[in-house]
């Protein structure tokens, strides 16, 4: 089944198109689950109980799991929301040449969905456009202040990069698997991006810690219902001075932000 | 010390500027390492074994390594490659947001340099940009078919994008740290590149089973002497055929390559 009709179903489901971000920085994790054998996976499997009801979908970043321990963390978490009928879009923004994107296609044999860098060109994406089951978002217009650099260059056809990646990304969806990554920061940016690739669902991040503009998530992220708008540190850390019940300040803070965006959607 | 000054002692040292890149494709791998403990370690221990009086520098790609099992491969790759006082470029291509890419940035605990993706501009490689002794390529213009969808992109200003990222990664370059990828496929660009930032060294990937020219990525990829060819597949399977003598073949191969670059360098 494609990724989008499965997250269409899980959005209708559980009525929220909340993507909650698992970043669990080592650093910030509470102490009394510092002394587990998988710290991350402690963490995690808490915000999971905590939260899934109110989660369209579950992003772990890629960057927090970089370590032995991290990617035997990264499966359990991601075993363990499959188990709730979460999908899982891992946020990996890889990207590489032939025999070694190929390679990191495979991560796809665990996440449901991936996030990918565009840079190199349609080729280096090539193994995760062919899967047909799998989701494939493409960064497109990040909401980073370097974000600028690259990705707003105009073009000698008069239309910024990040536009012309769009477009791209609109050709290379052939299996209708393909998604856009668009931050919030600047809410006329979606607008347009929507308006040019009307079939293309977008991940929205910055939503909470990056002061993004929940209406606008909303409006354009959203192709045919299904998007995802995210939220990682503003939910997974919303208890971080609570000890032991950490937990349920993350559970209040998923539905606090599925009803903000619910009031937006049709 | 800054990894440029530690790289051009080693090519010094060795007389080499061949950069083996550690691919370890598991069914590549030869059959009678395949019961190890460990099967890209082992792989890796007796290529290093037989290669590294050739190598300037071993270039893991990060895509072999994307397990459990994965990065304690890795790990032990790294170390043994320090072992033998050769420094590691982990290819892994990262770049993100903020506090996520300050946790990719750790890969340089263990690597000595790495390559950077550059399409969400210069705050997403900023913790590789500071780290003052670590090497930090920005992938500029790739070889593979696709590099071409949006590095040759040209802008208002007359120029293509990847000619743009070679002039910002000047800019970032504060702690003379700063390297670029830039394939070898075509000769023109690498040497119009070089004119255009003539302090940085590049990366030039793709000898090898890839095909580029030897020739002009020795003569423009070098600055004042420094920089790296590297070849992967080429090296490490060149033994493929031959049973549990596989590596000696990976030497001889390793030693051609030196040889062939060598003829070029002043």
């Amino acid at each position: 089944m494609n990724f989008f009709d499965r997250l269409h179903d899980r959005i209708r489901t559980v009525d929220s198109v909340v993507s909650v971000g698992l970043d669990p920085d080592p650093s910030r994790i509470p102490k009394h689950l510092r002394e587990y054998d998988l710290p991350r996976w402690a963490f995690n499997r808490r915000i999971i109980d905590a939260t899934h009801e109110h989660a369209a979908a579950y992003k772990p970043n890629a960057a927090f799991y970089e370590d032995p321990d991290g990617w035997r963390a990264l499966e359990e978490t991601i075993a363990y929301a499959h188990g709730k009928d979460v999908p899982v879009l891992l946020d990996a923004k890889r990207a590489d040449i032939g025999n070694t994107t190929r390679q990191y296609a495979q991560l796809l044999d665990r996440a449901d969905a991936i996030t990918v860098n565009p840079y190199m060109g349609r080729d280096s994406l090539q193994p995760f456009l062919s899967n047909e089951a799998a989701g494939v978002f493409v960064l497109c217009r990040t909401s980073n202040p370097g974000g600028a650099d690259i990705q707003d260059l105009e073009l000698d056809s008069g239309e910024p990069v990040y536009e012309r990646v769009a477009a791209l990304a609109d050709l290379w969806n052939e299996n209708d698997n393909v998604g856009l990554v668009v931050g919030a920061t600047k809410p006329e940016e979606l607008e347009d991006l929507r308006e040019q690739v009307p079939d293309l669902p977008f991940l929205v991040p910055g939503i909470g810690a990056q002061g993004g503009d929940a209406e606008a998530a909303v409006e354009f992220g959203l192709a045919d219902g299904v998007g995802l708008v995210n939220s990682s540190r503003g939910i997974i850390f919303a208890g971080e001075n609570d000890g032991e019940e950490f937990a349920n300040a993350s559970g209040q803070a998923a539905k606090r932000l599925q009803r903000r965006l619910n009031q937006y959607r049709d």
